[in-house]
């Protein structure tokens, strides 16, 4: 085994604290990744405090892991010793269901193995990226260019993939008016890729103060939605909203934002379930579709689109002592936009 | 004034009853059809109890209309005295909008003016088919072919339309797995067209009574929803759900049919709010859309199509002294699975 040192939840009341444990041996298939840095994602908080679903601990948290391949098995044949490397959201799935043989791990239908606070295929709890290694079958691992500043690369594997996703899926690009809801870590990405993809991008934010932040990072447009008059000005005008709020939010005043033909694209996960009125879609055959991260060859796609177009996340380097503060800072909105966890701090 | 003769209910606690009105002249555009068959939607007794919003009294319903032209405008280019003719659900739009000029008239941006229990663009209540007549503009008159039944044709314009619409809008067809929920007179015309566009059709039923009838509509499957095995061996394996049930439902519990990219299709008006919890979309990039009847190119197209393929609704003819009692029945589930008025007891 791996002895390997990471940062931990003990528990669902127990802020995050140092704490060893073991990793796998390189197998046959696998990778091993120092780990250089580690994003910080408003899921890693939802899962340590038992939001979502209880958790299992010990918990170390983080699935935006980039670093450095420090060893590979006999039969690896993708990665050599010494390349970056980046981990996000999954390290396995059954690889053999109709999902997975399409690239769509994330969907496997006999459930993709989580980076963290999950069990593996053999039964052992997952541990993340808030830690010095990790190891992985290679087919999850994902190559970094390095080209791109490493540590903004980082939030690329999650709230990258989470908006990328989607807007390809959806085909979202020139000729289309797409709102981004939220400016957050997920909305600030979906505004780089929106504008990337050719569409006409507006952010709705309740906060005029962020109206610079979002022309700077791309957005064409920018509506306070609580502003009834700015509000009723786009009445009807989107052909997609990228919904990144996971806080609870009225669904029906968005769909109302929407052209006929519109979608609106739920990527944030609200603790409420979303309730809409029929006649909210009926009214002009409008939809609400949800995407969930992407599959490993789409994970690819993004980070090679984002070498080749010079794109990373807009972060802010904490020492991992930090983290419990970042939390706190991540709740209140007040980052720009994702803290990322330098890991030599660790 | 044309004098004209229908069935209204005078206020929402009112039965149908006889009552005498006028409808305006015939213009250069308009058509007057003689009323030969109207079709009993469920909405007609959604709007009458005001379930839906207040209504306009005194209130004629009726939006499956056929009949026979009496009477044309000197400027009328399509229609000819003699000739079959239909109305649905909609008489008149501003033509002018981005949806109107895409034959999408009943998404328009001025609002479309509904058959009955709506204001035309002179301000005039309309007053629906549950009469001897109607006056309407020609471009929202449809031609009815001689080929088909005719009594059994006019819940094509409301029920054949409102689910043919959004099954060719979703492309679903061969290759596809198509659910259609509830079994009534949108539900049997879904499995009609999903049919005939060469889809796998599975009717979800909560009464295993009904599958004799589904398998004769052409349902290839049958699924008692309540019964924990049959809904578990269906699990994630359709493409699409057609949902016409307009009573409250579990919408988490159907999303977890679909396959991976599916698309829930809501077509009927439950009174409460529909409500999903994110991670059932999230959880295989899944997609609830409505869809509100059709253009009048479609609606056309749909009724070429029916005469066609020799496809109608099936009904229950009835007497118009009987429409109270048959909504009673209606409500019940109780008709196979439209009443059609025979306008000829009026």
């Amino acid at each position: 085994m791996i002895q390997s040192k990471g940062y931990a939840a003990q528990d669902a009341a127990t802020d995050l604290a140092p704490w060893n444990f073991e990793r796998r041996e390189v197998g046959a298939h696998d990778v091993q990744i120092e780990i250089t840095y580690c994003g910080v994602c408003h899921s890693d908080l939802h899962q340590i405090k038992n939001e979502w679903f209880p958790g299992i601990f010990p918990m170390v948290p983080g699935h935006e892991i980039v670093g450095r391949i420090i060893k590979v098995g006999d039969h690896v044949k993708n990665f050599k010793v010494g390349e970056l490397a980046g981990v996000g959201c999954m390290v396995d799935s059954c690889q053999h269901c109709e999902n997975c043989t399409q690239g769509l791990e994330q969907y496997c239908l006999e459930g993709s193995t989580q980076t963290y606070n999950n069990l593996d295929r053999s039964g052992v709890p997952t541990y993340g990226g808030y830690s010095n290694n990790i190891v992985v079958r290679e087919e999850f691992a994902l190559h970094i260019s390095d080209k791109l500043d490493l540590a903004a690369t980082a939030p690329l594997l999650c709230a990258g993939i989470t908006t990328y996703s989607p807007l390809r899926f959806w085909k979202v690009g020139k000729g289309h008016k797409l709102a981004v809801l939220g400016l957050g870590g997920l909305g600030h990405m979906g505004v780089k890729f929106g504008v990337a993809f050719g569409a006409e991008v507006t952010v709705l934010s309740t906060s005029p103060s962020k109206e610079k932040a979002a022309k700077e990072l791309g957005a064409h447009h920018f509506v306070v939605t609580s502003d009834p008059e700015q509000l009723k000005a786009v009445k009807g005008s989107f052909d997609f909203i990228l919904d990144t709020v996971s806080a609870n939010h009225d669904m029906n005043m968005y769909l109302s934002l929407l052209k006929t033909n519109g979608i609106h694209i739920c990527v944030g996960v609200p603790t409420e379930p979303i309730t809409i009125h029929a006649f909210s879609l009926l009214g002009g055959r409008k939809s609400v579709g949800g995407s969930g991260i992407g599959g490993i060859p789409e994970t690819q796609e993004m980070l090679d689109f984002c070498a080749e177009h010079g794109i990373v996340s807009d972060i802010e380097l904490i020492d991992i002592k930090d983290i419990t503060a970042s939390y706190a800072r991540m709740v209140k909105g007040d980052v720009r936009y994702r803290f990322v966890i330098d890991m030599a701090t660790l």
